[in-house]
């Protein structure tokens, strides 16, 4: 495939800083690019192998240095990325029909080239896209239902009444939909509830072994192309927007709302019930206990501006000084006082 | 179903403020109650909902503030609210029988009305109570032990000689008594034993993808009542007691001694060994390193009291402006001392 | 089975204090333990114990204080215990055969007296070695490599192209080489590549839920004797050198380096792409965000040396005092400038 630089930049509305007529013919690491690839650079400590990389382009965000590269400027260097490897990715075949181990219950509605693989279970009533692909021992709960061109990991456990929507991967052992019961029991015997307790839109990705609650008092929304790495916990009746990134170990409490292109880093928290405006951004271990207005940045438990707390944690460093030139001063100001009680007895 | 108010606060161990015979029809959360709900309030943040809520009662925490509202105190309003939440559930008739891909082994015990779904594992020797019902995929090793009323969500594994009580309800994906092989291999080819590796009281919840390990030197114990939420790490022959709440990626090490009704709130740890009194409050991201007394709230990493805490925190907001004012303090003394130099000197 | 200090020593490659001949018989607990055993003491806080365990010798750090019992000084006592646990270990005759649910794909190779329980999923290409048992559940994908006496629990799932040694032992619900996916993609086509995502080592320990990420960029490599508890998150194309542990919630980023013996305690985290040296040690909660050398201690958030983070620990405890004595000094100055200025207005 040949794509040039300029229509690569559209596809990830990003700004061509360059030539835009660069022709890119494949995808690559920043080390191990060779002319005719496109690379992407999201952490500051690489920024120095712009100068080294053969890649004949190079997707930067904002806050990238000047260089010589030809570059695609973008809010989000490494989801644009993503964007472009799928681009050039070689549509393999994919795996196809349905393993005679699959089970498969009631009023179950399969797509065109559906593949279900070993000791898939379907549960009466649910719904799976055409293409998509459910790897070994996958269970899909009563009601749910899979769009097309998704691809299903190993064990993953999706619940009753979770809608997905197409071109969505789900990684090996994510759990979609649990603790929804108490609201269930609530539901006063409508065993035929339609509701939703999960809504996943198109294009997410969702990393091994996550945890997202479903809750039945209203649903839990996970906005399209949101991207959400390994062993992250998302609360029931969490609402993330479209194309936030939620990194390894973060938990989004119950009742979050994150808005758009939020990106929550790793083992960050954000506590039950808070807001998270469009574009913000959540530190590495950052506590939030209040809401966060858009396009901020916070760190620090109790999370706030992220300035403030590269400053107080740089005052932390001198903590141990700081208490010795107190001792010092006090030692200081007693011999100056001293010696003013002296002059006044002298008087 | 009716019930008075004060046949739930009795239920529930709680004392109402207002109206005993007032009549409880439903259960909801605070903002969707109708007139004939009862709610509850865990998080001071909602307290101002209080007073336009429709709810009939609220359940509430002995903190929570006067008003006119129809109350139940209590000691923690969550747990009370999700027994209160069980008496009004409609009982759904579960599903029964023995899916046919079920995989049964020797000398297994089953109850009447046993659910077994597809592709469930039942190892030598096991024993599911009445009505207990086991998702797609659930695995029980040998001599494992589940009691009656049992709700195990699908790919929930559940170790070789673990023992669960009745009305417990394990989320998808959770691991129960992984890591007992060091142990295990201690017991010089006696594989006959029937010592438990973990013991599980009644009405325990467990998470999403939890894990809890075992141990075959002592038993790890979930004491009755018991919630535990995703993501949770509980190690060898930790022993925590009834009624207590661990939030999601919270993490107890091996051999600690939880008391009654402890609340270890999220990302918190608690190191090996460690022993926390009944009624404590580990505050969320708390790092526990030392034993924690009776009813003491503690928090921050090495943990220590709560109030100690928030004013530590207050203060790191100020340490920049501490550093600039210890500066400013040491400019002004020297001006004071060369002041004092010079006159000394003109003397 | 009978052994020597002197011999166990050996293969510890622990320094024996004390008779190098006595006779052990059998490993336990410190508080357990009866003469004949050898037992092991990590944690200081356990250090009493050694006055009145009746345990024959016990396997210390180099830092346990002298003392009158027979000692093996050794770099990693925990990791030294395992060893032995395993020479006095009764090897059990594992289970044995092939259950007629299991599902073998094509060109599979399976070594003498492999076991695969119910419900096994091996996909085609793959390769197990002699005398390991798959449990329940587990997923072996496309081209996989399993060595000879591994133990992989139930519902175990490990990726296609991965490659584990011999006497490993992976944990229920772990999930070995997901999320390599975009590097996959880049493979244009070439489906029948042998590149291996993940390689881990002989007798590695990998705990409950872990996840390990692969990459087709690089290898994710797990070196020999390496444990890792629950819940650990390992990134793509990371190197974990040999007898590393890592504690339950700790996350090791992206394309790290962890040098020999690294330990990286609870709930800590090492940014993507940093470098850890050989026997460097990752405190419990630290936050890494800039290489590490060999030996070095490091803890906190941002990580730095243990010893001045202690320091800066002790400093915070003090900080509202601190706060307090700031505004006292002020006091005092102002007082002392004021009499200055009075006299020399008297002047």
């Amino acid at each position: 495939m040949r794509k040039t630089l300029g229509e690569i930049a559209k596809l990830v509305n990003g700004t061509v800083v360059g030539d835009a007529r660069a022709v890119i013919t494949g995808v690559s690491g920043i080390k191990e690019a060779e002319p005719g690839d496109i690379t992407f650079l999201a952490n500051p400590k690489y920024v120095p192998l712009l100068a080294t990389t053969r890649a004949s382009a190079v997707i930067v965000g904002h806050d990238a240095p000047e260089c010589d590269n030809n570059l695609i400027r973008t809010e989000q260097p490494y989801l644009a990325f993503t964007k472009v490897l799928k681009l050039f990715a070689v549509q393999l075949p994919p795996p196809k029909g349905i393993h005679p181990t699959s089970i498969i219950g009631l009023d179950v509605s399969l797509g065109k080239d559906v593949a279900l693989h070993a000791g898939v279970v379907l549960e009466d009533g649910c719904t799976i896209g055409a293409r998509s692909v459910l790897y070994p021992g996958v269970c899909v709960g009563q009601g749910a239902r899979i769009g097309a061109d998704c691809t299903i990991y190993p064990r993953v456990v999706i619940s009753k009444n979770v809608s997905i929507g197409s071109k969505v991967l789900i990684h090996m052992g994510a759990v979609i939909g649990a603790q929804s019961q108490p609201a269930n029991l609530l539901d006063n015997g409508n065993d035929e509830s339609t509701e939703k307790t999960v809504i996943i839109g198109d294009d997410v990705e969702i990393g091994a072994n996550v945890t997202i609650d479903g809750s039945e008092v209203s649903p839990t929304i996970i906005g399209s192309g949101t991207k959400i790495d390994n062993l992250v916990y998302i609360g029931g009746a969490a609402v993330l927007d479209s194309n936030c990134i939620i990194v390894s170990h973060a938990s989004v409490g119950s009742g979050c709302k994150i808005g758009k292109g939020v990106i929550v880093a790793g083992q960050a928290s954000i506590l039950d019930g808070i807001t998270v405006g469009d574009g913000a951004i959540i530190a590495a271990r950052a506590g939030v206990v209040e809401d966060v207005g858009a396009s901020q940045v916070v760190s620090g438990f109790p999370a706030s501006s992220h300035e403030k707390w590269l400053r107080i944690y740089a005052s932390m460093k001198r903590l141990p000084t700081m208490a010795r030139d107190i001792r010092e001063l006090e030692k200081r100001l007693r011999r100056v006082e001293e010696l003013k009680d002296a002059k006044t007895e002298n008087h």
